[in-house]
């Protein structure tokens, strides 16, 4: 093995490679703190060119790889096993924007660039990078597009896959694959970088990627609504998408018990009625033409909502600062969860026109088999994306509740299967539903992905033990 | 081969098979007639069971098969070769639309649906399907998918593979992949579907496809505006997205050059300015807002770039019929393009900051090797995607002048190729363009390709001697 270690040195520089067990466990472990694993050795290289050679390196003696971003994923994709004999890769030295072409609408940048500076840069250039997630801050693009992430603009601009162009990608071999291309459309064989996109580093490291940009919006409107349960919150969408097309970008659903954890836990938010009311919906519209207009725009929406009885109530921010208070009460449901102690997190999607009795149907299960227990529902309705999240019975301590976790995982990941769901909507499979995800894909559609495997990764070296 | 046409009139019945040489011309030729080959038999089943049985057929006697939908391609990928062994296999019996779901904005339709029919079910159901191009009469969506088929729409909702949420594929083995998801996030491994679309028929036969419906547009601006250059109308693009955003559905460039020919041969176009200028640039508008909006805006846009002295005049369509009629001066460029004999078409993108030196660079360089030819250069400027057709000179016979096809592809895609671009932006390879990509594909590349060609199709049957 240090023959290994000593090769990768003349590569990347001993500054590049971590063995020291004190350095490496801020890469050895994920940010959930569920997976902690042990390394070979942490490796950072600072270019394409490293990248190849040290993939090479690793080929060449059969050591497996593991592609790290900013190790924010929440599914342990990036987390080495425990055996002290696999490589950690971690791209955050490839920072480096290589360019903005704003009449392109294009932005290359590698893979380490961390999502806010993509999205600040962008700014910078009049446009807008709409990716946008709670990990904005550290998590970096190669791992965006790795684990094809979701966030709270897919309504409007898609998943990460949909803001990808083209690819840069280290191939299993150590080859790299220019597939950098800035076009809108280019139908010359097969789409080799949708392979890469949610592969979660199983078929090659992503080390570039051209990214669409969009124009900057000039006027947003933010508004809570209340309503009486998700179908009034359905019936809602559907009229705001009719009525606003386009300029919706953000659609959160968000229960009453979600609101009392955030309320608690953080002491400068404030309930957005004078009442409580059983479910709420956080809208967000934009669009680029300055001015009240798309604020009129909601208004009318909700009003004739109101009118129809459809919500129960309505608040429309009127300036910024109230925008952002309405957002902290979505965005901050997350932590007001952990600060209760464990609980039983789902990350599912659902064919919107069944979320509704989807959540109805899991809820009543629930509360047979397991009596007590609280739903903390909550998630991007819009693209019928739930955090479908299950606490402790009260007087029940959440270490001992957690220890359900499989039993209500089968529960809800069985209803889901039923609504023709997804068990992972945007966080990927990596180590911890690489088991679970056997039960609900066709033997067909596994054999596919292995098939896949095979083709592109003989060797099995990348990201082994992830996926699949 | 008795035997195999034995088993396949058991599987689709007598009437599903066609053999008698009359009746097999029309699937034997593409729509351009620039490929006439000899099937075995066209092959017509009725239902997904039915194409995996004939798929299993064919595979158990290693016979060919070319899946074909309207037949309306344009690289030949839907011909069969002249060797009288080929299987087609014609899915437009497959034409049912399974389901619409207007709540989760989705339809599940069969292969064999033609385009216009999917566009009038959306629309009942107060939806858009917003696939739009040329042949929607006749093309079916099959072939769309399978082509990644682009068209009038795509600036604001992107090509055919971005409006596809699920698959269901018959693969080269003859087993049934049940894809048909109808969500909008879903991340639970490689995202097969991706595979096959665009794939031309040579991994597998789509049989039916989710798509994704958006709020239908209650209100439409169309207008025509005259620039100096290409150039021009790239800044009027830039200034056009940045003040209407995603209200920009379509945004279109024709020369001088392509209105003569309109004009010629249509008696019921009209010029749309009292003078002539060297370029035209074609925008449409629209959002789910009725009223007047949407016009307003594109006059505000207008106006500043007249102030600007970026564009030269401008026309806003004052009704419906004023609309047509401005959009039937680009629509019947192609046709009007037929009548003067045969040309030298190129189908490609360039980065959309690039396109204007592309077409600078290339109309000299053309002027240089082929001195008097003429340019008919129009396309989808807001995607980069140019329809750079080139006529004979004035005095050699168009017959004659079409003998220099390949020097002048050539020299064009060379061009397209320096400049970062694609040689088929829209159309495919099919047969058309096989050979030429090779030049311009990485061995790399092309190597992946053939990986997957080879985990999916071990035997090859899948549409062979298309796109690889």
């Amino acid at each position: 093995m240090s023959a290994l270690l000593q090769r990768i040195r003349g590569i990347v520089g001993s500054a590049g490679v971590i063995t020291a067990a004190g350095d490496l466990a801020s890469y050895a472990t994920d940010w959930r703190k569920r997976y902690i694993g042990l390394p070979l050795a942490v490796v950072r290289p600072a270019s394409t060119d490293e990248v190849a050679q040290v993939v090479r390196a690793c080929a060449d003696s059969r050591t497996a790889i593991v592609p790290q971003g900013g190790n924010t994923g929440l599914c342990g994709a990036a987390t080495p096993d425990a055996s002290g004999t696999q490589i950690v890769l971690n791209l955050s030295r490839m920072n480096r924007i290589r360019e903005v072409d704003a009449r392109n609408n294009t932005m290359t940048a590698e893979a380490g660039c961390v999502l806010a500076s993509l999205q600040e840069a962008a700014e910078e250039a009049g446009r807008l990078f709409p990716l946008s997630l709670a990990a904005e801050g550290s998590c970096e693009i190669g791992g965006n597009l790795s684990t094809n992430a979701g966030g709270t603009a897919v309504l409007r601009y898609g998943n990460a896959r949909e803001l990808v162009l083209g690819l840069e990608v280290v191939l299993p071999s150590g080859e790299v694959w220019e597939g950098l291309r800035a076009l809108r459309k280019d139908n010359t064989g097969y789409d080799l970088k949708q392979l890469f996109i949610g592969a979660e580093g199983t078929l090659g490291v992503i080390t570039a990627a051209v990214l669409k940009l969009f124009p900057l919006p000039k006027s947003h409107a933010t508004a809570v609504v209340a309503v009486q349960n998700p179908e009034k919150a359905l019936a809602l969408l559907e009229r705001a998408l009719e009525g606003c097309g386009e300029r919706l970008t953000g659609f959160e659903l968000f229960s009453d018990s979600c609101l009392a954890l955030v309320l608690k836990h953080f002491r400068d938010t404030a309930a957005p009625f004078p009442r409580r009311f059983p479910h709420y919906v956080l809208m967000e519209l934009s669009d680029t033409q300055s001015g009240e207009g798309v604020r009129a725009l909601v208004e009318n929406v909700l009003e004739a909502a109101l009118e129809e009885k459809n919500i129960l109530d309505a608040a429309v921010a009127q300036n910024e600062t109230q925008a952002r208070a309405f957002w902290k009460l979505r965005e901050f449901i997350s932590e007001a969860q952990a600060h209760e102690g464990p609980n039983i997190k789902h990350d599912v999607s659902i064919p919107i026109s069944r979320i509704a009795d989807f959540i109805s149907a899991t809820d009543r299960e629930l509360a047979r088999a397991h009596a007590g227990v609280r739903l903390v529902t909550f998630g991007h309705l819009g693209d019928g994306n739930l955090h479908y999240n299950v606490s402790a019975p009260e007087g029940l301590a959440p270490d001992v509740f957690v220890k359900n976790t499989a039993a209500v995982n089968r529960l809800v990941h069985d209803s889901v299967a039923r609504f023709g769901g997804s068990i992972s909507a945007e966080h990927g499979l990596g180590q911890l539903k690489r088991d679970e995800i056997q039960r609900y894909k066709s033997p067909l559609e596994l054999e596919l992905m292995r098939k896949l495997k095979r083709a592109l990764d003989p060797h099995g070296i990348m990201n082994p033990g992830k996926v699949l």
